[in-house]
């Protein structure tokens, strides 16, 4: 009778990695979000209209598999996705929290279909910096239109900023579409925001702009992935802060059961004041399926630090540029 | 093999209203725990002992649509209802956090069926005034009795105060009835408690009753309701405060899936101090169903503030009186 | 298609504890995480690998009765269990929060099944004092063995405490087991952890060891079950804590369908610098079952209060030595 699927993925895996503060002290966890694949208890459900119509709605929670906790400290419940919608032949419209339209469109083009999302910096950066309302990988009050004609998926949104008197102060406006065919897909998408670069209790609403483009290309086993994301920040009294990440990288099925993935991910970072930074890093990846809902992985992973994005200790000088992580695990999907 | 059934409602929607503030400032969200229907996630079981006897639960979460968030600051996760109990010919008696008596029997003749609660005043008058444990439209720690016989339905409760070396204190007792027969409903409730006006540190427990009583009249397409609530809190210094709710309204189905409906709630306050206040609610809405599960709603509300009801500025003096609203949206039932 | 269970226990009752502050007063109280069974809502499933592999997981919320509130006042939502794991014939291997080694053997000896856990101390002792990551009932970041073979159950775990620079601060290793033929099961196990008895602006991570014995005996509708728990905190500058745990109860079925139990826990604590307390629990039961999945249960408790383990105001210097608790609800399983 209930309408309603329970769905999820639980992560388990233990994870190294060394140089994790100036000091270059090393670290041996349990506790994430999921390290190669993210954390979540879903329940969806979709609604014949009839006529070709459909409803459906999507409720996620996120947690952490070392302490059960939620996987944001303000404990929203359905911090992943909280969103209703219609749907039909012309495409369809949801409503609420959900991933922002450069997060989906980004994911088309990234070697490691988002996966290991804590050490890859992909999905943070696809909806932009800030801790806002509309930064991170998902935007709150999200009005959002997807459309998927033949090889062409096209997608907009609006994310209300909700601020009293001002309907563009935390808003956010994006567009973007997807094109695949054969063993070529090639997508870009353009957002932007007026994110509060203040406080709350002195808002100071600035200019935020996003544009990504990128392109897989899929022959037999292999695929190759790469694209390329440019984001600026104005400020009222400061120079403007650019964000560029850049990636290429590939992805082999030796067998149906395992596969081996790796790629170069580099983020150039401009802060105003602060000055430029620079973070290269490799991954390598190694997927075995125990079956369609249960895997085991590992990866190694190498970044090399510089300028800015060093981590340093001010009161000490000390300072680490390089990074290397180990992770092993089991997903288990349901 | 489950025993559990999950369910829920979901409403997404746009809402702009004028004049949030004493500058006079509009407001567009989507931000709400459900403008037309509120949001909820529930699990929910009966379980037949045999001999007429059934043991049953019910635990249900709120969360915003626009953020995933809980319904509720102090993150409670059954927010909504956290309810075990059993039932027989006999009626029924339930334990924990539920909706107390005096909110189901007003229920009964709201001509809006407790939608846009974050509009109508009723669902929050109905148990009284106050954030305590028995303010709101839920009661903690409540035990509820139940019985229906023919056309009429009794409710009793008594929910505990929990407080150190006093029985009285912090708790809550009501009685309540509905009597339906043909076209007729007819209602009433009286509750008495004791809710704690001070603050945690210097506690202030002071008696507080209300009544309520209404009826609604069904005929063809056409429901016609009305009713009115009286609450008077005492304080230990300071005179009496009482919150009086008036109101009458009607909603008409010119087809099965088409409804109309319109009313006006009127709410006169008198605060110790303070002074008088009316808040005078006049709310029109229209409701198209998709299916038994799914609707599209809209709503246009208009309200008159007079004395203390109106939003004031006491810096600058500047007020204002009367309050305009639009909502429309999406609710799926699951 | 949904391969998840839903399923949980929610228990409502009615607890009078009199002489629960240094003053004497008594409280009455709805509110519990389930007086005799703790309420949870969980969410679990199995997947058959193949060749005697399967991965399992759960995903299990604690819930207050009379609130609706999260059991735990940080609002983890998996507090109770967020595990992942893989076995087969060898055993299996758990990953995540769960409960310790000491916790599941000592759960084989206590006369009560770990019901009545806010009054009867054995499932707060079992892993052990202390708020910290490895304290309580549950270990977070743990990575647990169990296995069974023929009579005998192996378990071995090890719990990392995610330390920054150090393997062994906040960590928790642990071995024990149960053997049971016939009517006889007996058990033991041994952990050892460092956990952090300074500040987290502080820390300082000290020794704390623990060991536990037990048995019980079955014949017929009779059962007997006895047992012993020693702990032992560290200091850096001051002497050891230590504080043990002895217990020896019965229960018989009167039918199947009506349970009488009784038992003794003793609980010694001789914490350093405050000095010796002991309280000596009484405690006798009543279950009646109206099914499978529904029971009404009573109880009657007697505590003695003696040395530091006495309700004191220093204040005042009154003090209470002895406290009677009686309890009376309904548990349903679904």
């Amino acid at each position: 009778q209930s309408s309603v699927t329970v769905y999820g993925s639980f992560d388990g895996g233990v994870r190294y990695v060394n140089n994790v503060n100036a000091a270059g002290d090393d670290r041996t966890s349990v506790s994430s979000n999921g390290t190669f694949n993210s954390n979540r208890l879903g329940f969806r459900g979709v609604e014949d209209l009839g006529g070709g119509l459909n409803a459906r709605f999507t409720l996620e929670s996120g947690f952490n598999t070392g302490t059960g906790a939620f996987d944001n400290a303000a404990n929203n419940i359905f911090n992943r996705t909280a969103a209703v919608g219609i749907g039909g032949a012309w495409g369809g419209i949801d409503l609420g929290r959900q991933y922002s339209v450069s997060f989906k469109t980004i994911g088309a083009y990234d070697p490691f279909n988002y996966k290991y999302t804590g050490i890859i910096p992909l999905a943070a950066a696809a909806a932009g910096s800030g801790a806002t309302s509309i930064g991170g990988t998902r935007f709150n009050n999200d009005i959002q239109y997807t459309g998927t004609f033949g090889p062409a998926t096209i997608r907009a949104e609006y994310a209300l900023g909700e601020t009293t008197g001002s309907n563009s102060n935390g808003s956010a406006v994006a567009v973007g579409g997807t094109f695949a065919t054969g063993p070529f897909s090639v997508g870009g998408a353009y957002t932007q925001k007026k994110p509060n670069v203040g406080t709350a209790a002195a808002p100071n609403f600035q200019d935020n702009n996003q544009w990504t483009i990128g392109g897989a290309y899929k022959i037999a086993a292999l695929r190759v992935a790469g694209g390329y994301i440019r984001e600026k920040q104005e400020f009222a009294a400061a120079a403007d802060t650019t964000v560029k990440n850049g990636w290429i990288g590939a992805s082999y099925n030796f067998t149906p059961a395992f596969e081996l993935s790796g790629a170069w991910y580099q983020t150039k970072t401009n802060v105003a004041v602060l000055g430029d930074g620079k973070r290269d890093l490799f991954i390598f990846g190694a997927i075995y399926s125990l079956s369609k809902r249960t895997n085991i992985y590992a990866d190694i992973d190498y970044a090399r630090l510089s300028g800015t994005s060093r981590l340093i200790n001010p009161a000490t000088g000390a300072s680490q540029d390089r990074q290397t992580g180990f992770s092993v695990g089991l997903n288990h999907l349901f």
